[in-house]
């Protein structure tokens, strides 16, 4: 059977390379720490040194690491994943990180004849680990077709959102409507307990009409429990916000709502709670928690 | 069978009160501008002159208007309804206005013998025609007992949140999260056609994910038709919105993202907008209109 490279075996990475090695795929895999990594060598991964030496031992090598920085190291550092990598293979990040990185990577790629695409996913940790992730493609299509048997293993749903970047632009818009979603819940739910409203009550009728949404489905019952382990890292969504305002501005786009959801968000990082989930955000609001 | 009053018959009276018909209720109605009660009374509604008559000639008065002004005034005019209601009655007020207003008005109709309910609904015009709707009461808990065969026959789902005024909060609760979704879906929408993606593929992709919504199934589609007929007027979620962060402001709450995306419905009405549904919000976003 084929060998997949994969670099990064966070909670999103352990999940997908879980699934590949179920599916029969050898995978080497490449992590900063390799303590973190010692889950899927358990279940048979090979280690590899560096992402270098992932990239020379397998044809096709995906990527999920943390920040856009991560990113520019493990594909362009001196063992980085191009410098291993040989004419005809495939790179895949799956890191939600920047357009313009993305269009770097598959121009450095195909300087030496290396075809890279950028794949971000949502689904998070539940879709990860069930093989139910979304997929959002920037790149070369007869790339993403050869890619779609490993996808099928990984994901419930693929597209092509166009050339490089574009998988990124797309998970960027993503973000933005669950900046939406993550704020309303949030200030929903600080305002109902300001009230005295009985915050179960609240979450079932607003939940069935036309507020209805996954976050208040998701994220509601979790944060009445006072539950804020991460399904998705405030770190990594504040990162995502400061991209997709980036990116906005770049083409002169003011976009007021995210902004606001991303200066709440730089609050609730500021006061230490980048590795709670998302649905953390109530504790910014001193009316949550006095 | 039993004679009900209803004051009020827009988009969303004249949906409740044709289920009422259709149920075998007789109904009395007033409207301030009696041409808009033609549908109804051509379904055999009875006219009324005043709200007070309405009153005088029912038993249960409910009311459905605009503004919390209009609400005032039918309540409290000279030929308001507590003008013309007598011990014993119930009236029953589901306009989304302050919960201030209905602690005042079960206080005023209290010193008549007569009990108020707030009933504000979620649902939209939909609801109201199916008989869909989600109602959210504040007021004395025997008065919803008592009225609960005619929340059957327009209602999905009834739900006491406490004493008056209870329920005003629990719409505001519902508006909060409303001003979310709109934004977010706005902002998504804007983002993705000015970085040039394929806005029915990002429909579809987001929508299956993380960041599903009722919103996006339901207004983004119309967005992209250009279809800005109100489902929910712009200037009434203004209003919502307005109430929230007044009540909000009332005890030392400080909503960020609610804030914001009521200067955005603002710009929209401000700049002519106020009667197009609050999916027009894309109009003030010059990336979209350019």
């Amino acid at each position: 059977m084929q060998r997949i490279g994969f670099i990064g075996t966070g909670v999103m990475g352990t999940g997908i390379i879980n699934n590949l090695l179920g599916a029969g795929y050898e995978v080497t895999v490449y992590n900063r720490t390799k303590a973190h990594a010692q889950a899927v060598l358990d279940r048979g991964a090979r280690w590899a040194e560096t992402p270098a030496k992932v990239a020379a031992d397998t044809a096709i090598t995906m990527s999920m690491v943390g920040f856009p920085q991560d990113v520019e190291n493990i594909y362009f550092g001196d063992d980085g994943i191009l410098a291993g990598a040989e004419p005809g293979q495939l790179v895949v990040d799956m890191t939600t990180s920047t357009p313009t990185l993305a269009r770097k990577i598959t121009a450095a790629a195909g300087e030496r004849g290396v075809v890279a695409l950028d794949a971000p996913v949502s689904g998070g940790d539940v879709g990860a680990k069930n093989g139910t992730l979304t997929v959002m493609v920037g790149g070369d299509a007869a790339a993403m077709a050869t890619l779609q048997p490993i996808f099928d293993v990984i994901a419930g749903s693929v597209h092509r959102f166009g050339e490089a970047g574009m998988g990124q632009h797309a998970k960027m818009a993503n973000q933005i409507m669950i900046a939406g979603t993550m704020t309303g819940l949030t200030e929903m739910l600080v305002y109902a307990l300001a009230t005295g409203l009985a915050l179960n009550d609240v979450l079932a009728t607003v939940g069935a009409g036309s507020a209805a949404n996954w976050s208040l489905d998701n994220y509601g019952p979790r944060v009445l429990k006072g539950d804020y382990t991460p399904g998705f890292f405030a770190k990594h969504f504040l990162k995502d916000l400061r991209i997709a305002l980036d990116e906005a501005d770049k083409i002169g786009l003011d976009l007021p709502a995210t902004q606001t959801a991303k200066r709440l968000y730089e609050r609730l990082v500021d006061a230490g709670h980048g590795d709670d989930g998302t649905q953390a955000l109530v504790k910014i609001y001193t009316a949550w928690t006095k």
